[in-house]
This record gives C-alpha cells, sequence and structure tokens, in this order.
C-alpha cells in the first residue's frame, strides 16, 4: 500500500517525520496531519504558527487553521481564535459538526474552552520582543509593517486511500485585530478528495483568495494532471493574470499530493518543504519559479538548514 | 451595449430594479451591486439579511458580506459583524486594501466605525420576537434550531464590460456565535471574472464551502458554458458527491451571469431569484430540480406574491 505526507516550510519537517511514521503503522490520514501540524504548532521558535507565533498590530497573537477530511468533505475551521494550544485540533473537533463548523473571534476561542481545549498563553516572551523591536522600527522609518506569512500546511495519505489536508497559521505578523487569510478558506488554504489527491496553500492570504488555488490544484489533478504539472499550470497561469489585472501578485506557494503518494510544488518565491512516501524517506527540499512555468527543486544543503537554525534562535536586540 | 444584473431570492427585486436602472445610465457595475445589496440590508422585513435579520443563539445579530471586482480580482470582507447597517459597504471599502482586506468579529466592527460607518442597532423588535419564540419552540419541542439562511447574493455586468459580486447574509437563525458560513468565502459564497462572469451562492453555508461552486462555475463559462449548464453541471454533480460521499447535501441555489449579459441558475430546493438585462427587464423566476441535471424555471405568480407579501409581515405570536 502506498502512503505520504506533504506539508509547507523547512518547519514542518519533524512533523512529517512524526506522520510518516504513524502512516507506516496504518494509521489514519487525520491523526497524521493534526500530530504533524501540532509539532509546529508547539514548538516556540516558529514565529507564524501556534506557541510562538506573532502577534497582531495590538500585540495580540490570532490565529486561524482547518482541517478538512478528503472522504466526506467535512470541514472544520477557526479564525481569529486566542489562548488555545492547538488550533489544528479544535478545527478538527469542529469537522464533525454538521453546522457551526466555521467559528471566528471569540466564538472560536469560547467554543474552543467549552470544548474543553488546553487553554494556554500563546505569545512567547521572545515574540513580544520582535513585536516591540518591529512596532518601533515602523514608528522610525514609517516602513510598511507586514511582512512574514508562513503558514504550515500539510496533506496526508494513509494506508487505507483516506487523505486529509491541514491548515494552521498565526497570519501575517502586524495584522489588523480580525484580519483573516485564506488558511482557513476552503478551496484557497486548502482542499482535498480522497478520491484524487489534496492541496494547501502559503503565502499573501489576500491574494491567494483572488485564485482559489487549493482548489483549481485538486481539479487540474482529477483531470489526469500530475501533482507537479497542475501545481505549475495553476500557480503560474494565476500568478500572470493577478500580475496582469490586479497590478502585482504577492508571495505564493502551493504545495499537492495525489492518491498514488505523487506530490509536486509550484512557488512564485524561495519556499522550502518537507515530503515523504511509501517509498522516499521524508526530506527538506527548497523550491524556485522556473522559466516557461516550471518549478526548479533542489536538495536543501546542511549550509542552508544551519543559517536558518542560527536565524530562528538569533537573539533579539 | 450589454448590462445586466442577477440576484438570489425574491427580496432582491427591488434592488434588481434599481441596479438595473443604474448599469442603463452607464454606471459602474460596483456602484450597481452596493445599491442592489443595502436596498435588501435595509428593508426591515428580510429576516436573513441586515436590519431586520434573525440573531444568533444568543440574540447576538451577526452579519456576513463580501465584494469582489472582477476586474481585478480584489476581494473585500467581513464575517460576524454587527451594529453597522450596510456591511456590503463596509466590505466594498476593505476591497480597496492590498492587506487586512477580510475582517471578522469584533475587528471588523471596530474597523467599520473608525472608518465612519453609520452605527445602527440592526435588530429589530420584530425580528426579536421571532428570535424568542424559537428559542421557546427549541426548549419545549427538543427541535434542530436551525433554519432559513438566505443570503442575498448578485453579480452585475456594466457598459463598460465591468463586473462585479456581492453577498450580504446574517447568517444561519441561531448559529453558534462567531459562526461563518459561505457568504464571505471567495469561491464558495462568490467569484466572478470581468472576461467570463460570475456567480453567488445561497444555502447552508457548511455545505456549500465543501465544493468551491461559485468558483467552478465561473470556470467552467470560461470553457465556453453557458451560465445554464455551467450551474446545471457544477450545481447537480456536486449535488450527488455530497449525497454519497457526505450522507447528504443540505440547500443549495446558485446564480449566476456571463460577460454578455446571460444568465442561469441551479438549486436542490425550491428557489426564488430576480433577474435583467438590456434585452429583458426585471422580473422574478421560480426555480425547481428538475429531471438528469436541469432546472425548471417558471415565472412567478401573483399568488406566489401575495403569499410571500402576507407571510413575511404576519405578526408574531
Amino acid at each position: 500500500m502506498v502512503w505520504g505526507a506533504i506539508a509547507t516550510w523547512r518547519m514542518a519537517h519533524d512533523g512529517v517525520v512524526k506522520a510518516l511514521d504513524l502512516l507506516e503503522r496504518k494509521q489514519h490520514s487525520g491523526d497524521a496531519v493534526e500530530e504533524l501540524i501540532k509539532t509546529v504548532e508547539d514548538y516556540p521558535y516558529y514565529k507564524s504558527v501556534g506557541y510562538g507565533g506573532l502577534p497582531n498590530a495590538e500585540g495580540i497573537l490570532e490565529m486561524d487553521a482547518a482541517f478538512m477530511d478528503g472522504d466526506s468533505f467535512k470541514i472544520g475551521a477557526v479564525a481569529g481564535i486566542t489562548d488555545v494550544s492547538n488550533p489544528i485540533s479544535v478545527a478538527r473537533k469542529l469537522s464533525d459538526d454538521k453546522f457551526n463548523s466555521f467559528r471566528v473571534g471569540e466564538g472560536a476561542t469560547r467554543y474552543a474552552m467549552t470544548e474543553g481545549f488546553h487553554r494556554k498563553n500563546m505569545l512567547t516572551e521572545r515574540a513580544h520582543k520582535i513585536w516591540e523591536k518591529r512596532l518601533k522600527e515602523i514608528h522610525e522609518n514609517n516602513l510598511n509593517p507586514y511582512n512574514g506569512h508562513d503558514t504550515v500546511g500539510a496533506i496526508t495519505l494513509d494506508q487505507m486511500g483516506s487523505m486529509t489536508a491541514g491548515t494552521s497559521s498565526s497570519g501575517l505578523f502586524m495584522k489588523k485585530p480580525g484580519r483573516v487569510g485564506d488558511s482557513p478558506l476552503s478551496g484557497s488554504g486548502f482542499y482535498v478528495d480522497s478520491q484524487i489527491g489534496g492541496a494547501t496553500a502559503t503565502g499573501l492570504g489576500e491574494d491567494l483568495m483572488k485564485g482559489c488555488l487549493s482548489y483549481e490544484i485538486v481539479r487540474l489533478m482529477g483531470e489526469g494532471l500530475s501533482p507537479q504539472a497542475a501545481c505549475d499550470k495553476a500557480v503560474y497561469e494565476f500568478h500572470d493574470k493577478l500580475t496582469a489585472r490586479y497590478g502585482k501578485a504577492g508571495a505564493f506557494s502551493l504545495i499537492a499530493m495525489n492518491k498514488a503518494g505523487e506530490w509536486g510544488v509550484a512557488t512564485n518565491v524561495e519556499f522550502t518543504f518537507s515530503v515523504g512516501n511509501d517509498k522516499e524517506a521524508p526530506q527538506i527540499f527548497i523550491a524556485n519559479m522556473g522559466e516557461n512555468h516550471t518549478t526548479k527543486i533542489e536538495s536543501i544543503t546542511q549550509e542552508w538548514l544551519d543559517a536558518y537554525e542560527k536565524r530562528i534562535k538569533a537573539p533579539i536586540e
């Protein structure tokens, strides 16, 4: 039997390793995706997801997450949730509800508390320091406040043939209160159909929701395209269209896996991801936009990984 | 030159008449869609949109809205906004922002106040009475609390060839606080591309977001299908798929218009809509699912209209 997992950014790698271990032992793709994303949410040095994530313009850490089951299409999602350890687990629980399965703001947080999810101050001292520093820089230099929006998005395939997609993000650093990006939005941030495959997105949510790229990639795979061909076609055609019609396309990167465990990615910025399946051990790759609507994919170097490790743990001055 | 407007439900008719008047006088499709939807939001007897809309489980009226420009793909959206006269106007204003253009909960309401939108208690005495009565019925008879979720969705085409889509809804009656449906979600609740056409949805948001039907209908029109063929194909194929995979498909109804002003609808429940263009005067129709993935569309009868008028104004006992 085939199985596999793919997820956005280098930060997802430890989670991908755990997910593949579960999948090898015939666990369900839903458990694998939740475990994968929880691993990222729990790690304090990843500053765009869960614990340690960067706060909004008012210093409050608001988080978005979604969970989609590719067998039944059931979806659970939260946006602007606060003070809960694992937004992905809240989203998964909501996916069992026929009504009220997408909750935002205080309503989302109250749902999580009522359902007994672990309450936790998710703003680390380090994240608060980065926020304070950035606030000062913005005031002093009149900078555009927005940068950094690395969502963890993942797709898993289990030995029973079920697929699941999940996303989790603290959204755009310095976002306005209540801002929501693509991560909790079906079709834009994620989509999965176990009979075809799944896709998830990371990048500027405001632009990603203009294109519904996750849905489009799954649809193209359903027409018979490989995950790589589907990603290339959907992402670069939309990049060109948005550049022509809107004037500029924000950063976006998409990943996909089909029901055979084959995978693909496309991106208009430098983008890392982690992937493995029954044939290939989990590995981190780096992708860049190539010529003529193609993607250049290379293995990550130890040098890159060392610099990354140093960067995410550098003292905040 | 061609122009046209189509919108969901009988309640949208007065707005469609106003929109067509603007479009005939060469006004922009964005102005026409905003005027159309404001007309519905302002009318106190429509209990699923704006003023007079029915509140959530705690008696609070939370509203969702979105605005999409088909030339540039720019999108503005709000969810769970309270105490503002015209959510569609807030959504339109947000569509001009490159960042933070989808705002939810308190953040959305605070944005509207800061930007000078009109603050208004949107809960009418009548809506509060309906809520109290329903609450009592639910407690006494152990009923499923959820019914009623009629979003106004509209697409307009102007003489310059620009198209706009908009939606506005108070969401599911008796929803849990912070529940969001499809109306503010790109691809699910709405999508528009001026070079092709647009589509919007009404129905059970939780199920609509499982299918991204607005995006799919626009895509099919882009492949050359007529609006009616695109609606029939997208809606009934997904209805069958969701019934097979999820066990049941909630109510959903989709409308579409292409850049030639031609229109189509498809629905799995009895559904009314209003439409007009440069060739046809505005008219209300009633649609039902036909055989073999087709839609039966008939003119509304005076009898139906009279019964509707009586129903929406009946005393609440």
